[in-house]
């Protein structure tokens, strides 16, 4: 009995059929008496049909109109989900990102959520007993216009509206069961994590385990919202996400991710001069392109070599960039290798386990996998690989931490 | 030089294309100096394909989700058409009912407006230049609730603003390019007005030449707003429905209108007692049954015959209503006639001429046609007749008042 704020994504609204479900979910949780507070993304391709339509109008349409455009896919799905719940019996009302309070501030298309008014929901909870259906990705700025939150902005919704609320739980339901120590799909044994610290989701979220954003773990973190990701298909309790976790027996690490989206470049033969480094990463700073891991070679003599990882997709602009202050920075070349990726493994039991970054690269040694990049934090060792070793590596590792 | 209102239907709106074309009309209007605030419908078919997603989920859901939902078609006509004007150049802002200050009652899917707050109108018009395009058909309620105007709603939205804004014009593009003196699909020689009053529009509106709402021209006419009626898809001049207009040389009458929505229903050998007709029509008006033409026979002996039209789509229901009350009504028998027609003349100039009327029954006469009831107001003439008679009886009517 308390409050619990359930997010539902597109997959788990994608049509009727799934939309009831969701109210079944939904009216289950309230039928064992909870008050509840529903959080629902567009349905599946809605909102890329209405990017369509609207590029077929406008390529370049201003980011307020389109957040005009878009926000009302979340009205949409949130009002069918409240008609199946009145199909049902129970007491329900969807409101829109404005109507729920939801102020965020003036960046159209990826605005942040300064604050949530919320007495129209406990207005709705307390004096109606309604079940509340709030539509996720979206808000209003102080003009009165409506503004989206941009990428993972639904599970951002659902953790602010959790913590304003004070809900006693924040429920993602998404098209997986849970958080797993490896993606199931490519490993041989992957468990799925009863519980799971903020620092390590944080972790793993980054390295590209796509079931939570970071910005609403990041919220969850700091207002102390209890978090759980479980299905909307399935009936099985998911991964509780909090603060302190339990480890899991005997084991060191709470997963391994793998993460694709990286890239290597290589400045080769670059002048041994003070401040260089800071002068190649602040140039790319500024066109905000994030660098991961750096490798800066000894100096032999008077060059070195500067190598790092960027996103995939940032490639090639970065090395454009370079190239173009190439005479200021002073290098020979620079090289640049698409073909890595970056497997990394996290756990806060590394904080009191030692060896554990060299169990990682004996299991690499083992498999006779070659390692090009090193980096390491308090709660994670990354290494950068070749793609075409990745999911062995995976494996690997995966099998060196959980089957032994 | 002024302000213009200027209102765009669902096929006006109904793709990219057609988008892009309201958006040429709209700036050439503002390029020419003018302030302009156009009002737009769902695109084509969206309202239905949303109603028919609601049925799925649930046949019997609430006004006030349906509202919801169905807002949405608005708000992405709108937000399109802003983005269109966007890529020609131009200031624009789209804003939702609620943004737009339309305040409504809470009968949600047919709501009434009751005030319009313009001041974000106005600042954006005045300080900013901007063209505003605001969504048809919906407003918000004391409750912030999202409610919609129902049927005709974005003209009756577009008039109120026009009324709210004080603007000059209030210009109705459709896909007719104005009135015409009768459906120009059936009748040959017929005409497009250049003018026509309030009254004429009414009466037109309620036979069945379904260009304008009667609520939008009600209101109209109470707050004096010029209005034009012309088509979006070409670039002619439409019907201007003012207070008084100028009549078309010669002619007594503005047009001729036919309605089949109509069905006649007799009650055969009604005892002949005091107050049986109020009875009958009190028992209609108590189910919002609208009963048109009335005629009592005149009573012969302790009987008599007494007949009146209803909407088709209400036949049934009044039958079965009337057939409840048998005994206490004290009537033989119901005949229901479902296949007869409404054919009407209407024209200002009635006023001042003389045998109208007789002039409209000669030409029936002439053409060999059968007149069942007959009803006549002051700027109206109707006749009930059998549906199979329907487009002979408007040519010859009209053929009598434009060819001669």
């Amino acid at each position: 009995m308390g409050l619990i704020v359930q997010k539902f994504g597109g997959t788990s609204v994608a049509n009727a059929e799934r939309i009831q479900n969701v109210a079944r979910i939904i009216t289950d949780t309230y039928r064992q008496g909870n008050s509840v507070v529903a959080v629902l993304s567009a349905q599946g391709d809605t909102t890329d049909d209405l990017i369509e339509k609207a590029q077929e109008i406008n390529p370049r349409a201003s980011r307020r109109e389109m957040d005009m455009l878009l926000s009302t896919g979340e009205q949409i799905s949130c009002s069918l989900c409240a008609m199946a719940i009145e199909a049902l019996g129970y007491p329900v009302v969807s409101l829109t990102g404005w109507q729920a309070g939801v102020q965020t501030n003036s960046t159209y298309s990826s605005a942040k959520i300064k604050k949530i008014r919320t007495e129209r929901i406990q207005a709705e909870l307390d004096r109606n007993h309604s079940i509340v259906i709030v539509t996720g990705f979206q808000g209003i700025n102080k003009y009165d216009d409506i503004t989206t939150l941009g990428r993972g902005g639904s599970d951002t919704s659902a953790v602010a509206l959790a913590a304003a609320l004070k809900a006693d739980l924040c429920q993602i339901y998404t098209d997986v069961d849970g958080i797993y120590t490896a993606d199931p799909r490519y490993v041989k044994g992957a468990k799925k994590l009863d519980e799971i610290t903020f620092d390590e989701m944080l972790e793993l979220a980054s390295l590209g385990a796509q079931v939570l954003h970071n910005r609403s773990v990041e919220m969850a973190k700091k207002y102390r919202v209890n978090l759980e990701v479980l299905s909307s298909f399935t009936k099985k309790p998911g991964t509780k996400v909090k603060e302190v976790a339990k480890q899991m027996e005997k084991t060191q690490i709470s997963g391994v991710a793998k993460d694709k989206n990286v890239a290597r470049l290589a400045l080769v033969n670059v002048e041994d001069k003070p401040g260089i480094a800071y002068k190649v990463f602040s140039l790319l700073g500024q066109k905000d392109i994030n660098v991961d891991i750096i490798l800066q070679s000894i100096g032999r003599g008077e060059t070195q070599d500067i190598s790092f990882t960027v996103k995939r997709s940032d490639a090639d602009q970065a090395k454009e960039l370079l190239e173009e202050h190439k005479a200021s920075l002073g290098f020979d070349r620079i090289d640049v290798n698409k073909e890595v990726v970056k497997v990394s493994i996290v756990g806060a039991g590394m904080l009191e386990n030692a060896g554990v970054a060299a169990k990682m690269f004996g299991a690499l040694y083992d498999a006779d996998i070659n390692i090009h990049m090193i980096s390491t934090s308090e709660i994670k060792v990354s290494v950068l690989l070749d793609e075409s070793d990745a999911n062995a590596a995976v494996q690997a590792i995966h099998d060196k931490f959980f089957e032994e």
